[in-house]
């Protein structure tokens, strides 16, 4: 695929185990792996500029198909110049398919073989997503990499749904990625004629009326069966037999299953996917789950629970997760943690911090989120170089002993 | 009063009319005047790091005394370091006294002459607000600047009500200036023991109960008097005849009165002040009622509004306000402004500002306070060159023009 490139740096030995050093290139250059993504639902990351995403070290961002397709649409933001030019945010993007939105957002969702009907949260209106549509949407907002419509079930489901939804994931990937290639081929749809408001300057609608080739794009499958061995073992067999894939992702985990048994489905995963391609594993962001998927072969990341948490106060720290309300934070003029880079360690103390959330400060959310981010993208980094040096098992048994048992 | 000192750099001439352009020493550093200073309530300006203040210009910053006493409290505040190393703002600092808190947010609040009771909204504690009682408060949170108790009043009120206020504003005054005197000389109350919760390092209470030298401060007076030019001379009398005040402040403004009226109050208050300090306007904080307010001879300013608004979308523009969310931003993909040097203007553009605020995203209000906020300490950055070059009548004549009559 053109503008695409993953480069296993290191690959699974005896000192790094199953944990692998890589360098994934995009059209918007290269993420060195693993890597975490912090997610920019609406093209923003709740309450951070996009200068501090790149401070702390983000290198990819995520977005959200199924909220810019609501809101400005997905030709809105074709026409403003794409995810990219919208956002300003000039590094590699990746877009959700906004499926797992379309399961638990919408209201009166009904889901048959064609797609899912639903309607929209913020007026009723009724929307229709199939394969085919969420393509044309991913292809419109133009993120880099872009996921697959799949069907999503609650966590905790039986074997049969389980299985169910995995084969249906299956053949809706199949009209992916004929859709996909149709796009690529044939060009995107023109953009409807864009109403632009009395007193806004022109858009170049003609142009892009005219600019349908499609940017070179990414689709990623995404692996599904629950905890089952067999039905994920199936999942990737069907999805190694429909296409030559840039990437592959592992879904439907961390919804309440045990960590066994996320840790042990990253196992049974792991062996299987081809080793020359990143293997992105979804919506897992928690400091210790993260270096259990990164010793079990898995690149890249994202999660919204870091930076929702940080919102409300539950911070990370090298010895656990902690509350900075607490009634101990008080009268503690230290840092919150003494090895952050982060503007909250950096330049404020934990008994301002707690007055910040006390009261309701909106300072106080934005510092602790970007707090969260940046501890998982300085764990990253860390592990890459751990990696490099050949000593991620070592390093990493250390750094969990401590996380999990604190001082 | 050790540490301050106020320095006309240019006096009232032909070219500047009525400006000034003067330089106001603290022990925590100089502000060149004209100036803006953002309101931190709590400590914090809504939703801005101080780095962020910093970078757009400002100097000098404001808290408020109530908020502070009821959260985390001022003897909290004094055994953390004082407000500036609590909020880490190591520039000049102000707080307000909370009267107009007191008298706007309190449940049940009662005033007689020797104070105000109230209930706290946030709890319904009762606390009793006397002259004395703010100056205890003040001098434990340590800003530079402290702001005596006056008696607040309704815009619009009685001339008799208004004559009242002020009047009671003189002896509370008398009453501030007795218990800061006695504050400076005997020192201030050792702090009580402050309980340290369990997992806190200690606090060096003992150092803190023997600390009980108040730091350099100096107390503002503030005049009153609604709209009635003979009760402003009356206030201004007797503020000059109780002692020799550091600077002055000019209070009631900007609370419903017509504009020319508001402006015919700095014609009446300004020749009267003295010309070796500085007045500071309080509550003003609109751009054209700031040049207006600098042409009749004022030369410090607060008010929360600019960053208010702006958390609500509405943003100053060299044509006049406008609203980020007015449907003709969708597709416009020019900056905010193009002269201003805020982030909101210079990374982002009207269409993604106006999709922040539209779907809510917290990025959205922040960017936009920031964006009032610059644009007024820039307006008084540009203030204080035109004074400098001598052209401030001919600038500001033709920026008010402008702002007002839009393109």
């Amino acid at each position: 695929m053109s503008g695409f490139l993953f480069t296993t740096r290191l690959a699974a030995d005896a000192s790094n185990g199953n944990a692998r050093l890589g360098w994934f290139t995009t059209p918007h250059g290269a993420v060195e792996t693993p890597a975490f993504m912090p997610v920019g639902t609406h093209a923003s990351v709740r309450g951070l500029a996009m200068h501090e995403l790149r401070d702390a070290g983000a290198n990819m961002v995520l977005a959200n198909a199924y909220h810019l397709y609501l809101r400005p649409g997905d030709e809105m933001v074709r026409a403003l110049g794409g995810v990219h030019a919208f956002a300003r945010w000039d590094g590699p993007m990746l877009t959700d398919s906004g499926g797992y939105q379309v399961f638990s957002l919408s209201r009166y969702r009904t889901v048959t073989e064609d797609g899912v009907e639903f309607r929209s949260k913020l007026d009723g209106a009724r929307h229709h997503y199939t394969p085919e549509r969420v393509m044309q949407i991913e292809r419109n907002i133009g993120a880099d990499v872009i996921m697959q419509l799949d069907e999503l079930i609650a966590g905790g489901s039986s074997y049969d749904a389980s299985r169910s939804a995995m084969e249906r994931s299956l053949r809706w990937l199949e009209r992916c990625r004929v859709e996909f290639d149709r796009l690529s081929r044939d060009g995107r749809a023109p953009v409807r004629a864009l109403t632009v408001p009395a007193g806004a300057p022109p858009l170049a609608t003609d142009d892009i009326a005219r600019d349908i080739v499609a940017p070179p794009q990414a689709l990623f499958p995404i692996v599904q069966g629950g905890t089952w061995a067999d039905l994920r073992r199936a999942s990737i067999d069907g999805i190694l037999q429909a296409g030559d894939w840039v990437g592959v992702a592992v879904g439907g985990l961390s919804v309440g299953e045990a960590k066994s048994a996320m840790y042990e489905t990253f196992e049974v995963c792991s062996p299987l996917l081809p080793a020359d391609k990143p293997r992105y594993l979804m919506g897992v962001g928690f400091p210790d789950d993260l270096l259990e998927a990164v010793a079990r072969g898995m690149d890249l990341f994202d999660c919204v629970a870091p930076t929702r948490m940080g919102r409300h106060g539950t911070v990370f720290t090298p010895d656990g997760k902690t509350q900075i309300q607490k009634s101990s934070n008080r009268t503690d003029r230290r840092p919150l943690t003494e090895s952050c880079p982060c503007p909250a360690c950096t330049q404020y103390d934990r008994a301002y911090l707690r007055h910040l959330m006390v009261t309701e400060e909106p300072l106080g959310p934005r510092l602790l989120a970007l707090h969260n981010l940046t501890f998982l993208l300085e764990l990253m980094r860390e592990t890459r170089d751990a990696l490099r040096d050949g000593r991620f098992g070592s390093w990493s048994a250390e750094w969990l002993a401590r996380y999990r048992h604190g001082r």
